[in-house]
């Protein structure tokens, strides 16, 4: 096995991304191609104690910025990174991809580049968000897909099924939810109402209308929702988090009483920040991929890298794939496999 | 004036209700009804002091219950203390009407039975998020309306920016976005694409398009988005606050020395809860209906429920409904106003 590793994506690239693969292979045994800067990634290579394993450079001489428009990646700089490590899964020598590189450029790549699975229309990009009960509730799709239509809810609720079984190995068969407004059946807009029946057709474990509280609870392990709704859900929540943490701060800085009362509490803080920490979770696979695609924060480090390559070698390990394939037949009915939905 | 009180409505109904009617009437001389069992209300009322002031108690033999769905209030409860409230303004008894009770069916009772204002299609509900910047965001829709046109979010716009202007008085041209996915133009969801040029057409002081992260930094001062969005937004992040202050007082817990700290930084976490607080904005207005309609958050204590009544008041004393007109017929393109756009 092979994972393509977009090197030079990332506020920490190439150095964390060399790192993170340099670690993940010595524990692992399995290869990585380091996409990017053949010089560069050479010297750090050498100088980080990576030479005798089985890490190969791939070169790609250009860099998508962390602000450019996911287009660019796709149609224009080609010679990019990304782009490299993406094609080397579409050409089956790498089995997957990872990058920390710009969120959007990476989500089109892995759905262009590397493209959707057989059977699979929209792949939905899931975030494992941490909750009260120790446990993360996945919601899917936090922004791969805007406008989806009832189809599309109904497959990210399996591939997010499969996710949580086969990868988190948390429970067999998740509680699975649709965000909406209000809890009973019928609430909702359009795409809610329409989406409901079909999923009460399938034979996951369907529970109902999830609210956006419902998300930190842990009563749900598997949440779907419209990209667009899945995307803004996410950036408020990780916003949100750091604003909360900023404003505390602020508030203790006042007086001398409450500076001491913090640096006395900073153990607390900084094992309930590792606790709510996305990166904690080795990165949003994009699932519904040809071949595995992992997207990590841009603030990654080495062993948020090192996560999302174990991450990636799991999702082969445990042939994913397969499984998607295999759920669908058996958990979807007859309605949605044979085209009737649109 | 008289602003009718939902006087039954909420958790800490009726009592925490009258207490914050009398402090109110006390300040400002203002006339107040209090709706609800009146009994129950004429005892109270004596108890705590309230006798010979201008608060009259209307009658109302029901009381809607928290879960219970908005369309009971609309169709089936008409003697609950939350309709008939709202009925005194649609007679034009009261001029305002204020509730903390069930905030859907409050939303519900405030659309049906107050009514929308002339010229407005979808009354919109605006809730002030706590900023980094002191200052607050105003993001509107936050669940009166699901599967909202263009036009609902521009008119969205004028509610806010007419809000902000007047009731807030923070800015006279408040800066006004979008909520949607990526920055640029073009970015988001057919709603939001189809949205963007409409706005940039009016006379707003419209920035672009705004992303979850955006909500807390205080860049915007008004952010339109559909009410399903609006909704999830703001539950997520009002369950995400709590959770985030428990799971660190789990960790706290954990050992003495943090917990001394904790005890120590209290000062600290109790200004920054009370800066955080959604209730200290006394309340969420419905913008857009015939009367002032003000729904509170159900955990609303007198204080709470004191400023809810005085924020009806000042739309009151604003003559925010003919501002509200006026800036519809200044801030607006012929192309809205004409209704070519549907």
């Amino acid at each position: 096995m092979y994972i393509a590793l977009d090197a030079m994506g990332g506020d920490n690239a190439p150095t964390s991304n060399v790192e993170g693969a340099i670690a993940f292979t010595k524990e692992t045994g399995i290869g990585v191609y380091l996409v990017g800067d053949e010089n560069v990634l050479k010297d750090l290579l050498e100088k980080l104690g990576g030479k005798n394993l089985p890490i190969e450079i791939v070169h790609a001489p250009e860099v998508i910025g962390m602000d450019e428009p996911p287009s660019i990646a796709v149609r224009k700089k080609r010679k990019s990174s990304m782009y490299i490590a993406a094609k080397l899964v579409r050409e089956g020598k790498a089995q997957a991809f990872v990058s920390a590189g710009n969120t959007g450029a990476a989500m089109a790549v892995s759905k262009f580049v590397v493209g959707a699975a057989e059977g699979i229309e929209r792949p939905g990009i899931a975030v494992a968000f941490p909750t009260k009960k120790g446990k993360p509730t996945i919601l899917i799709d936090v922004g791969a897909n805007v406008d989806c239509r009832p189809k599309h809810l109904v497959y990210f609720a399996v591939m997010g099924h499969t996710y949580f079984k086969e990868i988190l190995k948390i429970s067999d068969n998740p509680k699975i939810g649709i965000l909406s407004i209000g809890e009973e059946e019928g609430k909702g807009n359009e795409l809610v109402k329409d989406t409901y029946p079909l999923l009460k057709m399938t034979n996951l474990n369907f529970i109902g209308n999830a609210e956006g509280r419902d998300i930190f609870t842990g009563d749900f392990d598997v949440i779907v929702c419209d990209g667009f709704v899945g995307n803004v859900v996410l950036k408020t929540s990780e916003s949100l988090g750091t604003i909360i943490l900023e404003m505390i701060k602020e508030e203790v800085k006042k007086s001398f009483i409450t500076k001491i009362g913090a640096m006395l509490m900073l153990p607390a803080l900084k094992r309930f920040k590792k606790k709510a920490d996305f990166a904690e979770y080795g990165g949003a696979p994009l699932l519904g991929t040809k071949g595995t695609c992992i997207i990590t924060h841009g603030r990654a480090d080495a062993r948020a890298i090192k996560n999302a390559l174990k991450v990636a070698s799991q999702f082969e390990e445990t042939h994913f794939n397969d499984k998607l394939k295999e759920n669908i037949q058996t958990l979807l009915p007859d309605v949605l496999l044979n085209g009737k939905v649109a």
